[in-house]
């Protein structure tokens, strides 16, 4: 799927300031003191910016993207978890048992899950895209996880999975992952991105031990001595995951499609970096869902300066974090269009 | 109505530790690390506890029931806002164009709206129950907000509410409120309760300004210091508001109904600490919906050891921040419902 990145960068257009000053402004004539639903308030003016419009439509349907992949890191010995688990996953969300689909169910969320680089065997399956560059990421501890020309692959996957869903009706856009081993990219990419330390962003990731953890954290510190100061193209290269990159691509190519774009955790907060550092533009059609466990998600946030609407201690990725972020949005986009006003409702003001 | 607290009470049975052990077990065996799911694990186990069973059915519909009431203290100058405005926003209610309408449309809840005590006019309509105890409560800032028959009454509407909105089908129950003023006797319950300072629980409520503030805090202060050390019903008659007690009516019919009651922002915690006053049990059946920003809130959850699932910087009442934890709940259920084990979906352990 060549030049689909390329594409969705060409066709990116900025939000819309017009329809943000007019959301703003209806939403101090509706029947409820100035400010008093807060956050919601903010995000109604930023969907109508994204949507260019006032009252933006609801963004419904919503569509979970879930990138699976594995990584060579795990040599390393940074998860207890084995590589296997990553393509049984990816059995499990396309027979539908695992938390994303039950979450997505709950939200009227569609999940569409995509192979961009599962090292395992995965048999064909309703709303299983297959777009694997490489059966797994090299190890990153040892060189580069991936070539610059596998990296672009990946943005390119994920760009065409956003285009592919809004074509077909989806209206909200949120990240997912699954991939043993890929909080260890996720921390190394963040780290390279925010210039933090290492210490500062790698996690327990699934709940691991102080001696994988400083293992884990280890390795982090080598490879982003590797990563610092290059391309971004170079980071997600050299210490990323197929997943993370394929998020970046997912991320500019909602963007470019002009829909929300709702990221989950901390595989996502990583794919983030990588999408802002390559097209900045991107950051006001995201929305943060919710603020993993992993401490690399909130560093990730805050050096974009985003904050999370969810804090419910979550750790799982899959996009459970974003997807329960969903409703809200959508009430966000309900508020400005089917609130009454002070006038046509006759209710006095202050 | 008069009875249907005391029916309650008596009805009221402990949650099912048997179940709960049930559903904590059932979380380890689901394809996810454990605990990874964060606060909806805890969410899962305390509905399973709730209906008793594991899994526990999802709990949906729900249902909002927003208690509208007036308040004598408004002759104090505690709130730029009319009185009449509580009458026009039932109306609003009715018509379906307040904020709390728009959110219970997004998450599938009915809305009923309970006149328990409002002063102005309000015709019939649908969705209207019309309770009236009396025409908005005394001034608390004088004398006794209202008797001690009338604030039993209150408690029997709030319960009756309950035990109507579960027999016609709702599987969870949403508090809600209006009430111009209705922060300053939500404050001074919450200080009567909790021992702590007019100060630290009195806020700005719809956004009063420095001068206000202050006023308020001072009729806070002075009504709470006839309240202190009195019994849980002469302090909702002495400083409370026929919604606050009303509220906690329904939060006592909700749990003898074994139906999980979301609370919402300030107006219910006020409401929730008589609750608990004057039935310790009900507790395992409380949801704490959403942080309000006013300060009243916070200190009533942390006394009672609650912890709200959502933080929006929503201040408006009505059950917007209950309504909006609806989806959160729901999932939750369905988690331990409907996700695969590692067994039945043939993924390996770590």
């Amino acid at each position: 799927m060549p030049g689909e990145f390329s594409a969705a960068l060409a066709a990116f257009t900025p939000p819309d300031d017009h329809a943000a000053a007019a959301a703003a402004e209806h939403l101090d004539r509706l029947t409820k003191p100035p400010g008093s639903l807060g956050r919601i308030e903010a995000l109604a003016v930023q969907l109508a910016a994204i949507a260019g419009t006032s009252p933006p439509p609801v963004p419904a349907p919503a569509a979970v993207a879930v990138f699976a992949a594995d990584h060579g890191v795990v040599a390393e010995g940074v998860t207890p978890w084995p590589q296997e688990v990553t393509a049984q996953m990816v059995a499990n969300f396309c027979a539908g048992g695992a938390a994303i689909n039950v979450l997505a169910r709950q939200t009227g969320a569609s999940v569409v899950v995509v192979d961009v680089g599962v090292a395992g065997d995965v048999p064909p399956a309703p709303g299983l895209v297959r777009a694997r560059i490489a059966p797994g990421t090299a190890n990153l501890a040892t060189g580069p996880a991936m070539t610059v020309a596998q990296a672009a692959a990946a943005l390119d996957v994920g760009a065409a999975t956003a285009a592919t869903l809004v074509a077909g009706g989806a209206r909200c856009l949120v990240t997912g992952d699954m991939g043993i081993g890929n909080t260890t990219p996720s921390a190394a990419v963040i780290a390279a991105f925010t210039g933090r330390a290492a210490r500062d962003v790698t996690g327990r990731g699934t709940g691991i031990d102080d001696a994988r953890l400083a293992l884990k954290t280890g390795v982090v510190e080598r490879a982003v001595a590797r990563a610092r100061g290059r391309s971004p193209m170079e980071v997600l290269a050299e210490v990323g995951g197929f997943e993370i990159v394929a998020i970046a691509g997912f991320i500019v190519g909602g963007a470019a499609a002009r829909v929300p774009v709702i990221v989950d955790g901390v595989i996502a907060a990583a794919g983030l970096l990588g999408a802002a550092a390559l097209a900045p533009g991107v950051l006001p059609f995201v929305i943060a869902g919710h603020r993993s466990a992993e401490p690399g998600a909130s560093v990730a946030l805050a050096h974009l300066g985003l904050e999370p609407l969810l804090d419910l201690g979550m750790r799982l990725g899959e996009g459970t974090g974003g997807c329960l972020a969903v409703p809200v949005v959508q009430a966000a986009a309900r508020v400005l269009g089917e609130m009454a006003t002070f006038d046509s409702a006759g209710v006095t003001e202050k």
